[in-house]
């Protein structure tokens, strides 16, 4: 392959502005590194587009997504933009059911001379990811509840042997690629098994997924329990896997432990595409002021790399990313620090420093 | 009143030790402060008994918990006792839909002394209050889940109008107490009303129920963006109500913040009957060794105490709650530490600190 296409969509206040400094970093990393260019083309979809067109996520958007190798997403919606039935605008949940992005990797790691937020030592060594099963659990609800006579509400949480098999799948073989790495590898299937009966099918259907990878340990933890040793211990935690509502809530726990969803990057990967964003939304509080933290957007767009570089067995593409990655810690550990986490680097700051930290080309 | 009853149920594991650690210590208390006396009778119920009798929560159990004034509960269940379809000894789960007990009150406060979890220093200023929703919700579920064909298995979040409603009033009562103390007070409703429909009615029902206390703020948070605020700024919390398992999940978060579960006191209030008990387990990995930290035990019964104050007019049993309290801070303050938080005081030491630490009689 000499080219490879990404659908680029950044949406919504601070969505633009991580993405244009992550168009600018990709460029400049792409000059510096062997391996195929990307072609990035931006497509409409949002709560802006909403209000200029009638149409959040246009067919042709959702084509060109289906069409590119992969889509680079920045964050949609805005607080006082909704549909006529008073629903938010969430492409990206839509993406997710639409392109079947089962796995959401939420990969949390501490890069040194980032403010602290733990005051253990040891949290230095954050390093764990987070699966979260996204197309089904409460999810499954969306769209289809129901208030009865104002009186009451449903929503109900689906399990499938289907679904968590192959979130499980994907844990374990995220775990492999770990161990290869780091040794051994761990992973904890994060449930309420005690209380509820599609939980305990859904540790059921994990354990038996774990009796094919002998060689990678696999443990159990109760939701609640897990929120506690995130806090109290997270540089012990490996890889994980959960129902889409607790890994809702558990990442954006897990991004606060190494300074917020700014830092915190994300992938949302079916077995033929996949979609990379930042963890965090459009901000309004900040958008508009080149304030925003775009270490997640870059963090992300490396997650990207990652990903096509295994599918088009590039390696060069796996090189930029470790290169992005690199340009990132040298950036961080050299003092120039986001504003989200307490420092005076704006947007545009970072992605200078950033992009100044990658080798000459 | 000369004597209030209360039903005391030690339960299993660290339960009976924080337990008789915690009659120790109301006995020294009740000897200091005027008021009615405490007629404090254990009762049977746990994994332990189930195995001597077959029976996890006897009637006669139930009944003198229903005749109590109030209810002090340890902890119960056991990893490897089950009932025969498999699923685990949960008899706090029964008693709280038994006795409608529909608002569970997750007081959490720093405690100088105690070893610092995060960073910022502002984290010494953590004192809020989650109103966990617990007769509904996902719960509701509990014991009507079924699994379909060894393929799939639902379970249902249930939002009620009325179960709602309780809940936030209970929620805005609390905060006029804290207003009354602290000049001012907010409370907040935590749901997930950008996705689920029951959860958008939970959020206009607590809306309905703030427009009652005009002088309370109100505002709203996403339960992932709470999780993240949890880590980030605990400091600026108030009061929080949110839906069963939500609060489930961001109690063990919070209770992590000062230090673990067994910081974290906890009580079950419904409109007749009430329950306390420290937020942890029975600990199997250190139950019998007398390892446990009983601060949660002691603070629960300090909420009993102020319950009891209010429903009986007694505010005698308000000074001894607010003696046991302050025993407990002036014992971690003077540097005795529990063994949970790093410490080296062990159950005993921390009781015999804390009785230590009251007036003398
Ligand atoms: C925007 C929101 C609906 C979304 C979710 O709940 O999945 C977000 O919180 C996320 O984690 O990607
Ligand atoms: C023991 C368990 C079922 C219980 C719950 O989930 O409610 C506990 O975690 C709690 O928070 O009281």
């Amino acid at each position: 392959t000499t080219s490879l296409s990404v659908a680029v969509l950044p949406g919504d206040g601070i969505g633009r502005e991580v993405m244009a400094a992550c168009l600018a970093l990709l460029a400049a990393a792409e000059a510096v590194s062997g391996g195929p260019a990307l072609a990035l083309t931006p497509h409409p979809a949002g709560a802006q587009y909403y209000l200029e067109s009638g149409d959040a996520l246009p067919a042709a958007t959702v084509a060109a997504c289906r069409n590119a190798d992969a889509i680079l997403f920045g964050a949609m919606g805005w607080p006082d933009v909704r549909f006529p039935d008073g629903t938010e605008i969430i492409p990206q949940l839509d993406l997710r059911m639409e392109f079947d992005l089962y796995a959401g990797v939420r990969p949390i790691r501490w890069f040194p001379g980032l403010p602290r937020i733990l005051a253990d030592e040891r949290a230095r060594g954050i390093d764990f990811v987070l699966v979260r099963e996204q197309t089904e659990g409460l999810f499954y609800a969306r769209g289809r509840g129901q208030v009865i006579e104002d009186r009451e509400s449903c929503d109900t949480m689906r399990i499938t042997r289907a679904g968590t098999a192959r979130a499980s799948a994907f844990a374990f073989g995220l775990a492999e690629r770990r161990r290869a790495r780091r040794g051994s590898a761990r992973v904890t299937c994060i449930d309420k098994a005690n209380v509820f009966t599609s939980m305990a099918f859904f540790r059921k259907v994990f354990d038996e997924v774990a009796a094919a990878y002998p060689e990678i340990a696999a443990d159990h933890a109760y939701v609640d329990a897990m929120a506690l040793t995130m806090v109290k211990k997270p540089w012990a935690l490996d890889v994980m896997v959960t129902e889409n509502m607790f890994g809702d809530i558990l990442s954006d726990l897990a991004a606060g432990l190494v300074g917020g969803m700014g830092m915190a990057p994300s992938a949302d990967i079916g077995d033929r595409h996949a979609l990379f964003q930042p963890a965090h939304g459009t901000a309004p509080d900040i958008a508009g002021q080149g304030k925003a933290n775009p270490c997640a957007m870059f963090l992300s767009a490396a997650m990207m790399l990652d990903w096509l570089a295994e599918r088009h067995a590039a390696p060069e593409l796996e090189v930029r990313a470790r290169l992005i990655e690199a340009a990132i810690a040298v950036t961080l550990s050299s003092g120039t620090t986001p504003m989200e986490v307490g420092g005076d680097a704006d947007c545009a700051a970072m992605t200078r420093a950033t992009i100044a930290a990658l080798p000459a080309a």
